[in-house]
């Protein structure tokens, strides 16, 4: 149940670090970030889930077949490059067929395996049945198994390798995959909807975009395409996150905020460090403060991201409204508590709801070569700063250079950060959106800090923006549950509503009757 | 004056050969061109033209200023390639300028010397002042001085080099320059508006698809987007071509299509070439049959294209109508006359119109190493047929086993044959430009053997056929004259209409105003 959040999370946390990685150069800093962490690397108990297929099929019973579908390296060019097998995953089980024109549904992979993306987005394994639709969740390139050049190993090797690692092509694989798929079904006729969460969301927008001819709209969930360059303020993410904290209780938001220096204090003392590490039940001992930040930070950029209305153990178990509950413990601590015990109790609600931890673990990757950090690094660019005021973090300023000297020492590439922008838009989103284009569904929960980026209002009659003002990262692609609020079962039936229509459009502008049964939900459950 | 016709026509005489190619495997094949034909090998006319800049501003009068810019060889990886310079032709001097939000007419450069293009488009440059634009005329890579690995002979040594010579990399080419131009400028927010002829009219259509952040609007003159793969009949183009012949005089029509058989039998006499080589005048003696039918049948298709209504001297001086003086000549011959006497008389008119050849070139290229050949066997695969009934050219069945088998011989490269509507589209133009396009022009002249490649009926209100029955290849972007009948005045007159309302909605949509009056053509004088 865990995965998706966890898949999801990846972006964030790395882009996260990536975002503070270049403050190594401006001392004093409390972040420096040498490299991309390891994802997974401090939650064990989500990695056994991710290579394993039936238990993800058992746990969540969602049937398909697992394929695989030759693709170029390089769609653009026709350099002599060797081909690699992406992944797919695909159920028929209950589409209409292609005399029916029954729809395909199609997920934009994103940074992970695609497994955990299929057992996690269980929204749109639950519409399928009353669309008449046929599923496909493709892997991304790079990620899971759809690895060039044999093994991970050498695909992640250096910047030679790794250089076809991009969102252009990675919608050129899901392009001509289903493309391909269609004609070998005689399903050409059938419409594509596409759907994605986080960055998966950015593709399926940017794929509704670049290949409207490929899919009749999209479903971008938490996508935050305007994350780039100067679109909008470089401390929107940081103070999305601080302000989370700030509605549950301004004193909580106050201790955080004291305690960084309060731990650079600790820190510079004789023994400080094993006093901190003592303080914050650190499974081996700290070597720099800095270690402990990032322990610190991710937790609550965590925290703002799941900052769901329920229980849910995404990452970890946690209670509903789980910031609530970090301010409670920092807020309720008895008078003379220290800042920095304050802020251990409230952590711990994240990293030890169970309280079955004995010790915390802090390590990461080394070495940091990992997917997304190529990306932040190569297209995805993404400036994020540390406002002095609105922010609880560590004041801090996105510095292009630095982050560049970063990203040459780390992979050896030098970062364009024009390019997307250049590729797929962005700077005038309203403007340009309203003019071209259509079918774009932009969801947003204003609890998670990357609705900053996203489009969070209405282009146009069919491009809209659906905000919940209590809803957190992506939460309408998961799977109903019975403590769903009324905004989040509104939304998801808004979002149902919004599709039929772009179906009903296109059956109509093909002059297609038969299908209407499907679409409009003979046997919807989610009217 | 005969640059651009020049120019487009490349375009069509390497895709004809291409065409006919791969029938060298099928006996009795009076068509066997073994790899692309030099573009202007037997025009020695035209070669001085192309690389004298001068003598293209005295002669047209448009003044630019040529730039170079710094490209990514491949801007869809992070390989590491040497960059190249791309060429561009640049005018500032009727611009509005960035604060009245003036316009940008950006042309798509094409397979050629972009100085022939901006030449030979005045259109673009006579409309450009009433508009308040600026003109910006970029290059297509791998053509005129925008050759990457530092020459022509290096862009062009083999398969690995040619690899980045495609229509994406082309169009990111353009989004990259003039998104940098603009910004240099401080003129983000000024419109851009495309516009292109044969190729370059595809690249226009589909970079406002691909790129519609980049431009508002495009206008494709005489675009084949839809030659590809199964859209239209594979005879389409040679039955236009036929039907140019046979609307003129069914007799005419009846004598060139009796003409091949009886140049194979007139070739398989003892002395039969030498008899050819005498009856044809040519400077050198034939070595077999089918390069003389190559130079009949390129005068054939050429004649179609530049079917004008008044005399014009792209490629060779012409009279108006050259179809139908051809025709004059063949049907005018003494009764007796053989059928290929008739039609010697007849190819005059298109190689000889001025009586001054004493014999005539049939050499071309024997290396084929050209850009378009290579394009044509790597993403550019048009498949052309020639019907047994409708075409008065020999019968020819496009075989893409044999295509792919000459485009391995030619250049190692493995043709693509379904790779630009995956990118593109165009399997189903209507419903998919209705329900995403908007402000595309597509300009055609019936006569025009492209035509009925290209979008010939209203996608919407603003993805617009305009079409002229008596129209040939893309006159309208050609610079106005006294003798223009009032069609193609008309045409060029709606075109303006729509180019107008295209920037009116862009500075409704800004709010602005100031605008309005360039806008709405205070100056103008093409109203």
């Amino acid at each position: 149940m865990a995965k998706h959040a966890i898949a999801v999370l990846l972006l964030f946390i790395v882009l996260f670090n990536l975002a503070l990685q270049s403050s190594s150069s401006q001392p004093p800093r409390p972040f420096s970030f040498r490299g991309a962490p390891k994802f997974l690397g401090r939650f064990s108990t989500s990695k056994s889930h991710h290579s394993n297929d039936r238990r993800s099929k058992q746990i969540l019973g969602y049937r398909y077949e697992t394929r695989y579908f030759e693709q170029r390296l390089d769609h653009f060019s026709f350099a002599e490059l060797p081909t690699f097998n992406q992944r797919y995953l695909i159920s028929s089980e209950h589409w209409a067929g292609p005399d029916r024109l029954g729809p395909i549904f199609l997920y934009c992979g994103n940074e992970g395996d695609i497994e955990w993306f299929a057992a996690n987005t269980g929204f749109v394994w639950e519409i399928a049945p009353s669309f008449g639709a046929m599923v496909v969740f493709p892997e991304h390139r790079y990620y899971g198994e759809s690895l060039p050049f044999g093994s991970r190993e050498e695909a992640y090797k250096n910047a030679a390798t790794l250089s076809y690692l991009t969102a252009e092509q990675a919608l050129a694989d899901f392009s001509v995959l289903i493309t391909n798929l269609k004609r070998n079904l005689s399903a050409e006729a059938c419409p594509v909807v596409l759907f994605g969460g986080s960055y998966g969301g950015m593709l399926a927008a940017w794929m509704r975009v670049k290949y409207p001819h490929i899919a009749i709209g999209a479903l971008a969930s938490s996508a935050p395409i305007l994350q780039f360059e100067d679109i909008v303020p470089p401390e929107t993410f940081y103070d999305i996150v601080s302000n989370d904290f700030k509605r549950e209780s301004t004193s909580c938001f106050n201790t955080i905020k004291a305690s960084w220096s309060a731990l650079i204090s600790e820190g510079q003392k004789e023994n400080g460090l094993s006093q901190l590490t003592r303080m914050f039940r650190l499974c081996r001992e700290l070597t720099n403060t800095e270690e402990l930040t990032n322990w610190l930070d991710s937790a609550y950029s965590y925290l703002a991201m799941v900052n769901y209305p329920y229980p849910s153990d995404f990452i970890m178990p946690l209670p509903g409204h789980p910031i609530r509950e970090v301010c409670r413990k920092i807020d309720g601590c008895p008078d003379g508590t220290s800042v920095l015990e304050r802020v251990f109790e409230g952590v711990n609600v994240f990293y030890n709801h169970t309280g079955e931890v004995n010790c915390f673990e802090l390590d990461d990757d080394p070495h940091g070569m990992n997917g997304w950090s190529w990306q932040a690094c190569s297209e995805m660019v993404m400036p994020m700063s540390s406002s002095p005021d609105a922010s609880m973090f560590p004041t801090y300023e996105f510095n292009f250079s630095a982050f560049q000297e970063e990203c040459w020492t780390d992979f050896k590439v030098i970062p364009r950060p024009r390019w997307i922008t250049t590729e797929f838009g962005g700077k005038d989103i309203m403007t340009d959106l309203k003019t071209f284009g259509s079918n774009i569904i932009f969801s947003n929960g204003f609890l998670d800090p990357w609705s900053g980026g996203s489009v969070t209002q209405n282009v146009s009659g069919s491009v809209v923006a659906l905000n919940t003002q209590e809803g957190a990262h992506h939460l309408d692609l998961r799977a109903a549950t019975a403590q769903d609020p009324d905004w989040l079962v509104e939304q998801r039936a808004t979002e149902i509503k919004l599709i039929k229509k772009w179906l009903s459009d296109y059956y109509k502008a093909k002059g297609a009757t038969s299908l209407s049964n499907v679409a409009t939900g003979d046997k919807a459950t989610f009217m």
